[in-house]
């Protein structure tokens, strides 16, 4: 089968290296690897295919890309598109900007990669990195009983926010150490020893927009109807990397909690990891830089006649994002759209 | 009116040294501090009330005291009621020990001191942490619009394990930092940057005995009917002290959010923490050694068609024991018991 032309937009950033990595690990079928960055164009960037020089991200040529990866961010993504949807070129967007069109799918491969068959938008948005680690379990959930509600409540990581994010906890957490004043600039407070309720921008509703994405989001990769109810807070706490999710769901029907736990048994991207009486529950430490998402504290809510309890956890720079992203990209070639 | 003779139990702890502080600050009427340990018996201790020399407390002699407060252990209260129950000293306990006992009172007294009124019990219990920085909260929406069901999911600090977990999430957190190898022994994994779901034993239903008592606890002092449902997932989170709470709530009837946050407001005992314009929510770095619970990010929960969801945030040392301990007391006094 042929091999592709793959290009990397804002391949200096977190997401764009990650994508460099997954790329090669899963050996997916590079012809050739492009770079491109706002900034950083001009630097030669050392890749397991070469060093190769990173081009200018604003004037890129699509017609020499099969697909092109954005992680840029959702103006660059807003003002892009002009220019390469006249190509051949799929573009794969990390970005929100095109998340809520009806027109673009929203892609985590295993749940509705399928979509990809039929529709032909060249544009496709990897969803929001709190939507696509929970995803996988819970479409698991809704195929087996049926999703009525869903509370999410988040343990989200510092370099969710990006490298400077992840940085200024591990700087900041040792002036807090040594008693100095601890400075903030990437969180709204310090961050290091204190969790901050505050994710992304306040909207009316008093949700903010990080929170608003677990609702807008899931329900469109989970095609779930407007019957469905889901209500989300976000919160940041001083890991560097992984996000955790509590997640309580009302289901149609009741839930064996035995049953569930078999069919994320069969799922190879998820963990199940759910032996308390051996302190075996999902956790950061044990996530970063997997790409399984980890599911387990698995019990019956109180709250609802049917329905589960449960902890999640996963990489939100893997599966959510460069992971997911290489994967909706393998998918479109599976699918035979370069063929 | 009179003062009391003070005994404080395991004034060595935690809770003991900051019971001590409440005291003082809240100018209680003490005639004479008695502090009493186990193995820190023996030694003085430099107190607001003069340097007091530390006495067993397995020998203490209750006829000298008005008021014990306990802050040892559950075991240790178990075995030691024997002894003070036939005096006429009031015995508060901060363990679990008696807190599921129907002819024991669980008080909050801002929200049930009342029942010490009529209640002939000499022995009171103080409620588990959790609990207690969310009561007030809870208390204040169930007089407005009655509780029907909550789920809590909290973010809870090293020093809820006591002064060792305080002390080793700092140790290690410097481990962390330097790259080296990070030990734990007060938490069953490592805390720093990471956060674990898992507090107290594990019970046959899935849930841990700390997410139980939020149940169990919040139900005594609430005096909500069975018909009410809670559920509770409780996280250690890499914090010092204070503990923050999302919670959801389903009510009988509607919320109208500006009259609970006017009844909020008019608690002296809460704080309203809720201009996310301004960036301003509850968060541990702001309630740590303070004796408000703050209150914020309240909003409606979609997922119910009458409710709220909001994040509280307290000291679990204060509102969650010594100052809430101290109230008790407090309030004994003035009811007249010692009249």
């Amino acid at each position: 089968m042929a091999k592709l032309n793959i290009g990397i937009f804002g391949a200096t950033g977190e997401v764009g290296k990650e994508i460099i990595d997954v790329l090669h690990k899963l050996d997916f079928p590079v012809k050739e690897l492009f770079l491109y960055a706002g900034k950083s164009a001009g630097k030669t960037i050392e890749t397991p295919y070469g060093d190769i020089v990173v081009q200018k991200a604003d004037t890129a040529d699509y017609s020499e890309l099969d697909i092109a990866l954005w992680a840029i961010g959702g103006e660059w993504s807003l003002k892009n598109w002009e220019r390469a949807k006249d190509s051949k070129c799929y573009v794969i967007d990390n970005s929100s900007a095109f998340r809520y069109d009806d027109e673009i799918p929203l892609i985590v491969p295993e749940i509705n990669g399928d979509l990809l068959k039929e529709n032909p938008s060249r544009l496709i948005s990897n969803p929001n990195c709190t939507t696509s680690i929970a995803a996988i379990p819970l479409h698991i959930l809704n195929q087996i009983a049926g999703i009525e509600k869903i509370i999410f409540t988040t343990y989200q990581s510092a370099s969710g926010a990006g490298n400077g994010g992840r940085q200024e906890l591990i700087e900041q957490s040792k002036n807090y150490i040594k008693n100095e004043r601890v400075e903030n600039n990437m969180f709204q407070h310090p961050l290091p020893f204190n969790v901050i309720p505050h994710i992304d921008k306040f909207r009316d509703n008093g949700y903010t927009k990080e929170e608003m994405k677990t609702d807008w989001e899931s329900r469109k990769i989970l095609d779930l109807d407007d019957s469905v109810k889901i209500t989300s807070g976000c919160v940041r706490v001083p890991v560097e990397r992984s996000h955790a999710e509590d997640i309580v769901v009302e289901t149609k029907n009741p839930v064996d909690l035995n049953e569930y736990r078999g069919a994320l048994r069969k799922e190879p991207m998820l963990k199940l990891c759910d032996n308390p009486e051996n302190n075996e529950y999902p956790m950061p430490i044990n996530t970063s830089g997997n790409y399984v998402v980890e599911v387990g504290r698995i019990r019956k809510p109180e709250v609802f006649a049917n329905g589960i309890r449960m902890f999640v956890c996963g990489d939100q720079l893997l599966r959510g994002a460069a992971l997911n992203a290489v994967l909706i990209a393998k998918k479109l070639y599976d699918l035979g759209k370069f063929d």
